[in-house]
C-alpha cells in the first residue's frame, strides 16, 4: 500500500512508493491491451476531474484511466464556473464532495494548490499539474516508459533539454529519477534554467550536443508558443537553431540514444519530424502508458480511501 | 404519485407532491452514503441536461443525481450551439426529443421558457431555474434541509435575506415553505426588495437584526457581484455592513440560528467565514440534499411518463 | 460486410454498402423505439468525438448511436485543446490512439481532413463533416427518411434547394441519391450554385416554383446567417421572398411533395413555419433516423476493426 493519501507531488513518495506504482501500471498496461479493457476495481467511486486551467490530454487520459476502472466520472471544468462568481477554492471542492465524490484530480495554475487542499478535506487528491510546480504523473508514465525500453533506470543518464523554469514536467522528473538512481542533467539556455537547479544535484549544461553526447535518455520539452513574449530567446528560429534535436545531431552520438517528449509537440522546434517518428522516439508509448500509469495511481489511492481495507 | 407531469414551479405542486417528493429523497439520501451509491431505477431512461445558462453547480448535482439513478446522460450547453445558429428554443428541445431523450432538465435566462415548453412537448421537463422566477429543485432541497435539521417545518419562521429582486431562489422558497406552513419573511435594502412581495403574504423587514431575533432559520442569498454595475447598493463594503451575517450579530440573539445559503458564497459580504463554518450553518448539508432530492424528482416524475404505470 | 474501413465520403460507397446501411439503420430504428433501447454491440469499444468544429446537433445524435450501443465515448473538442498549441492535426489523433481509442468520429473545418488521417492511421474513421466537401451521415440518414416516406429511392425525382456552394450537404446527398438511382436537382441563385455541379450530372434550376413542381421530395437546406457577409444575395428578406418555401408555394403544386431540412432551421427564411411544421414535412424523423443511421455505420465499422472477424 502507498504511504500517502494523495498524490501531490514525487517529492513526497518513497522508492516503493514509486516501484509499487510502476509494478500495478504494468497489469494495468496488459488490461488495456486485451480486447476488453476494462476492470471492475473502482465501480463503487465517483471520481470529479477538477480542471482550473486547460488541459485537454491529461485530462483525456485520466478520464479514460477512470472509465477503464468503470469509476463514475465528473468533469468539472473552471470556465464559467462558480470560480469566476467569487467562490474560494476550498468552498469550490467542498460543495463538490458535499455530493458524494471519492477521489478529486485536480489541474491548477497555482503552484501548491493541491498541497493547500489535502490539509483541509477529506478526499484522495491527484495533483494533474499545479502551475510551473509539479506533474508527478508525468514523470511516473515517463519513468515506466524508461524503465519499459532500457530495462532499469539505475544507473542511467537522463538530460532533460529545453525550457526548463516553465516546466512543471522537469522538477517532477528529477525527483523521480533521482529516487530511482539515475543520474539527471537539465540542459537549456541559462535564461530557461533556473538557478535553484544545483541544489537538487542536478548537473546543467548550456550546450546540447555536450547533453546528447552525455545521456541514455533525451527527454526534450515543449517550448509554450504562447508564453514567447517573455523573451527567454530570440525567436523560435534561434531556439531550433541551438537546442531543438535534430536527426543531424543524433547522427553525430556513438550510440543511439532514447528520445522523449511530453507533448503536445512543436515540430521543427524543439524536435524536428525525423527524430520525431524515429525508432529513437518513445513519444506515442508515453502517452499509452500514461493511462496505465494514472489508472494505477487512482487504484493504489481508492485502497487508502476505504475505511474497512 | 406526482400531481403534475413537469417540475416547473413550486407554484404548482400541492402540498401532497411536496411531501412525497420529500419522503422519497429520505430514501435516496440513504442510497447516496451507502459504499454503493447507485441504484438502477431510470436504467432505460436518458436525460439531456439543457443548460441555455451556465450552472456548473446545478449542472454538476442533477447529472450526479441521473448517474446514481442509472439514466443515460446528455449534456447539452448553449454556447457553441444552434441556439447561436438562430434556431428557436422549441426547435432545438423538439431535436433532443427526436432522438428519443426521455426527459429534459433546462436552465433558461428567461422566465416562463419551461413552462411555454411544457405546453408543446410531451417529454418530461425538469426548471433547473428559469432567470429569476423559480429554481424549483432549490427549494425543495432546502425545505429537505430545515426539516432535516429542525424535524418540522410547520410553524417555524423563516427569513429569506439579501437579494431578493434578482433571486430565483426566493420567490420558490417562499411558495414552498408556505404550503409546509412555515411563516416566511424577507430581508434587504429596498431596493432589492420587489414591490409584490407583501401580496405574497411574506413580512417585509430591512434591519437584518430584527429580522435574525424573530427567524429560526436564516436563508442568506448570494450577493451577485457580476450584476453590481445595477447600482442597487452603494459598495460590496457598505452592503456587508448592513447587511452581512456575522459571529458578532448572531451572539446577539438569545438563541441559535440555523445559517443556509444556496451558494456559491462571497465570503466576506453576504456571509463572514466564522458563521459559513460554524454548527448554525448547514450549507454543505444543503448540497449534498441538492443530490438525493434531484434524484426524487427524476425518480418520480419518469413515473409519469411511463404509459404502463 | 462494407467494402471500406472508414466512411470518409459517400462518392467511396458501393450501392452495396449503402444498401448494408440502410438495412442494418432498420434493424437499430427498431431498437431505439423499444422502452430499452441499449444494445451490448459495441461493449468492449471506445470511441473518441474529435470535433475540431463545433456542431452540438450532429455529436450529440453521434453521442447517443454510441452509448445506444454500449461504446465508451470520449468527447474531444479543440477549443482550448493542444491544437491552438500548436500540434498538427496528425499528432492529436495519434495521441488520442495511443489512448486505446478505437474509433474517430471526426468534425474537421478543411475538406479532405478525414482522408488525410485514413492514410496515415490504423482506426476507423468516420467523417462528420470535412468543411464544405461531404457530410456522409447526414446524406446517409435523409436517404434512410426518402426511402422509408416514399417506399423505394430509385427513379424518385429530388430537388435540393439553397446555399449549395457552402453545404457539405448538397454534395454528399448528390453522391448518394444518384447511387440510389435517384435523378438530382439543385435550385438556388447563381451566386450559390457551384459551376461544376453540371459535370456531376444534376439539374440545375434557379426557379424554385419550377423545382416544386418537378420533384417528389425538396430538400431545403439551411442559410448560414454566420455567412450573410459573403455578399451572396441582397437580403436575408430577399432571399426569403424568390427562394423560401411556404405554403402559398406548396399550394400550386398538383401533388403533395415530402419537405426535408437538415436543421438548424431559420424559420421565415428558408422555411416558413407552417411548411416547417406541417404534414409534408419529415425533418424531425430526420433527427430521429440520424441516431439510427449512425448506430448502423459505427457498428459496421467496428466489424471491420475487429481481427478475428
Amino acid at each position: 500500500m502507498l504511504s500517502v493519501n494523495h498524490l501531490l507531488g514525487i517529492k513526497d513518495l518513497t522508492l516503493k512508493d514509486i516501484e509499487l506504482i510502476l509494478e500495478t501500471a504494468s497489469t494495468f498496461k496488459e488490461v488495456i491491451n486485451r480486447p476488453i479493457k476494462k476492470v471492475p476495481s473502482l465501480r463503487d467511486m465517483t471520481i470529479a476531474n477538477v480542471f482550473f486551467e486547460n488541459s485537454t490530454r491529461t485530462r483525456l487520459s485520466f478520464e479514460l484511466a477512470e472509465k477503464r476502472l468503470s469509476a463514475d466520472v465528473i468533469n468539472f471544468s473552471a470556465s464559467g464556473s462558480s470560480v469566476k462568481k467569487g467562490e474560494t477554492l476550498l468552498d469550490t471542492v467542498n460543495n463538490i464532495l458535499a455530493m458524494k465524490v471519492d477521489m478529486i484530480v485536480m489541474r491548477h495554475a497555482s503552484p501548491g494548490a493541491p498541497h493547500f487542499l489535502a490539509k483541509h478535506i477529506q478526499a484522495n487528491i491527484i495533483n494533474a499539474g499545479d502551475g510551473t510546480h509539479e506533474h508527478p504523473t508525468q514523470a511516473l508514465l515517463d519513468a515506466f516508459s524508461m524503465r519499459e525500453k532500457l530495462g532499469e533506470i539505475r544507473g542511467k543518464k537522463i538530460a532533460i533539454i529545453g525550457d526548463i523554469s516553465h516546466s512543471r514536467v522537469a522538477l517532477s522528473n528529477i525527483f523521480a529519477l533521482q529516487k530511482l538512481g539515475a543520474e539527471v542533467m537539465v540542459c537549456g539556455p541559462s535564461t530557461l534554467i533556473p538557478k535553484y537547479m544545483k541544489d537538487l544535484g542536478v548537473k546543467v549544461e548550456h550546450q546540447v550536443l555536450r547533453a546528447l553526447q552525455w545521456c541514455d535518455v533525451a527527454n526534450v520539452l515543449r517550448i509554450q508558443l504562447e508564453r514567447q513574449q517573455a523573451q527567454n530567446f530570440p525567436s523560435l528560429r534561434e531556439y531550433a537553431l541551438y537546442y531543438g534535436i535534430n536527426k543531424t545531431l543524433l547522427e553525430k552520438l556513438d550510440r543511439e540514444i532514447v528520445i522523449m517528449h511530453p507533448g503536445p509537440i512543436n515540430r521543427g522546434v524543439e524536435i524536428t519530424s525525423d527524430v520525431a517518428d524515429s525508432s529513437h522516439s518513445i513519444i506515442l508509448q508515453q502517452v499509452e502508458n500514461g493511462v496505465a500509469v494514472r489508472m494505477a495511481v487512482l487504484y493504489l489511492l481508492a485502497q487508502k480511501s476505504k475505511p474497512f481495507d
